[in-house]
């Protein structure tokens, strides 16, 4: 069991009067650690269900986890939050799912975050900026946080990571945590995997996996940060090359072929942006696992093969609107902000996967270019030799 | 156009009296080449038609393409190799797709490649020691050979892939080719990629590659044979496991993860094996695309999957019988040699997939272990450093 909220105050270990004790004593009652989930959506609903079956049993981190919820009131007049709270069930984006009791959702979102040195932000990647500036200076001093948003700003300067905007935001550390997540599938408790990415501290990645690591989710740890959030962020880009593949009906070899082309894309744009990416992170549960998922199953893939089908004739606006309740494709809007940097440095024939993509999104193109267009791809030997483009 | 019979003799540059000019000349006519195919099931035939589409056009290969067929008699009362020869189709093992004319059936082996400087070899396994020997001293001396057959051979002294048979028992080069190539498909000219793996001389596998490559058959070379071959070999292990997982309707997370762990294997396995097996082959179309087909599709998943459904109380062999007319799966015979590899080196705790599945398939364990005991897979470190184990 974890400690009392009256055991907060133990911020350091015990003098016992005994050295060689103390030592141990200390590695096993670090500081307690207090956890708010940042969003509670249908991942962010999972993730709490996750962390906090893990803070009850971890005596290192408080039992409570806060879960700040984006405010609604639901057909029947109620808020969403008090619902949450009286039914420990988020009936809106996880209905059926009992969370732990444990898990107390908050609609103050400053207010779910000033106790808290263990933040996870899961919402949608075009509110982190907002959310990140309301937050300044509001956080402890000793927070670190962790990012499980897919999804990147471009800006005049260049692509930047939502760990990188948080932790410029706040000003403190930030991992990130991505893999072969289907929300829904880990609610009820189906074995899968994925990757936390790191950037120097490897003790709090280490908590990170602690927090999130069950029996059925299990978690590994890369020290590779942007590897991971590019991962993660990209494959939605090549799970709409394999859904048009799909639509196209052009069977199993063409779309290993051309999962196979996006992630050596993937791997490429990320080594090309950040030369510290691992080759071995596209190996991981972030990796070629996530694009496996995402390519079988997946929004984006299932929109893109209806968009192939029609031939490219209904966009994927009135595509979303009918098949998503009005939610926007995360692959759409990444594969414009991956073309505009592609564009921007002038590599746009390095990856025509991922450009055509976004001129087939744009109706630019027909569907059917997808292959045509992409096999060029696999041809060029400068994608692993970020050298030769300098 | 390919140089008629006559041309044959063209065996050197003509010295036309002008240096320049004849160097010229010696790269535009360098020797003709000759072509048969050992093999003329399913997957012997579409390498015939590919092959011999190009011979048609490549000045380098004679027109004409032997294709080796092991004679059977058909319900009709004809030979196979004589109704192939009628009708350009493989009625038995391709119907339906027209071979190009100069495809040549030819049932007797020795007189089939007597002429041959390259010899594609694609039958099933557990012929080629056979074939190989029949075939000493019958061969043409500059003649050098590609496998396009997966499986290996276990032995007393260890695992002896097919190429490394093929070049020991005929003293000749051997390269190999692998991907993900459901035959079928390539049939119909749907787009594929594929694989060669050589050994050193890069020239030899430059000449295979334009044998080979077609606007919708793209070929790649990487210098890794074993790599390539044992890609080929072991995602058969990985697709039963992936079948086992869909049987047991567990979801795509689970299934990604089993796939990534089974990759992950396959790669550590080869490079135990042999240590010069490098990263970068697994990201080819003989490692991570292979994997996605003979995962999403094939036969090894599919009775993988009937057999799961049954919770393993109908054997492989009953399977096999109702839903392959008595065709054996390639993975189960693969399996059971990895078993015996990892048994008598001792590596079976660092190789949890590969050794479950292998026990799923002969009744000692039950389909559900498949994620109980691999998870564990994920978690060893050992599995990226062969010097750990030594």
């Amino acid at each position: 069991m974890a400690p009392s909220m009256e055991q907060d105050q133990l911020e350091g270990p015990i003098n016992n009067g005994n050295a060689s004790a103390n030592v141990a004593f200390a590695d096993e009652v670090p500081h307690i650690s207090r956890v708010t989930v940042v969003g509670s959506g249908n991942w962010g609903s999972v993730a709490s269900k996750l962390i906090a079956s893990n803070t009850l049993k971890i005596s290192s981190f408080h039992d409570e986890v806060r879960m700040w919820v984006f405010e609604e009131t639901l057909p029947s007049g109620e808020k969403l939050s008090e619902v949450i709270n009286r039914t420990n069930e988020n009936v809106k984006y996880l209905p059926g799912i009992k969370l732990p009791k444990n898990v107390v959702a908050d609609p103050d979102l400053e207010h779910a975050v000033k106790d808290s040195n263990m933040l996870v932000f899961v919402t949608p990647h075009q509110f982190m900026e907002g959310i990140c500036k309301r937050l300044v200076g509001k956080i402890r001093k000793d927070a670190v946080a962790i990012s499980l948003i897919k999804g990147m700003e471009v800006k005049r300067e260049g692509p930047c990571m939502i760990s990188t905007l948080i932790s410029e935001i706040l000003g403190i550390s930030c991992c990130v945590l991505m893999g072969a997540n289907i929300a829904n599938e880990i609610a009820v408790e189906k074995f899968s995997e994925a990757t936390v990415g790191y950037r120097e501290d490897k003790e709090i990645a280490e908590k990170w996996v602690r927090l999130f690591n069950t029996p059925y989710f299990m978690v590994s740890a890369v020290q590779d940060v942007e590897g991971v959030e590019l991962c993660g962020t990209l494959k939605n880009v090549v799970a709409l090359a394999a859904g048009f593949v799909d639509g196209l009906e052009m069977g199993n070899n063409t779309k290993a072929a051309i999962m196979r082309i996006g992630l050596r894309e993937m791997k490429a744009f990320s080594k090309l942006l950040f030369p510290s990416v691992k080759d071995n992170t596209f190996f991981e549960s972030c990796g070629v696992a996530d694009l496996i998922t995402t390519c079988l199953g997946g929004r984006n893939r299932k929109c893109a093969e209806a968009f192939a089908r029609n031939g490219g004739k209904r966009s994927f606006d009135e595509l979303e609107a009918e098949m998503l309740q009005g939610q926007k494709l995360q692959g759409v809007s990444t594969a414009k902000e991956v073309y505009e940097v592609l564009h921007h440095r002038g590599w746009l024939e390095l990856f025509p996967l991922f450009a055509t993509v976004h001129e087939i999104c744009s109706g630019r193109l027909a569907p059917s270019t997808i292959v045509e267009y992409t096999e060029h791809s696999a041809r060029l030997p400068l994608l692993e030799s970020p050298a030769h483009l300098n």
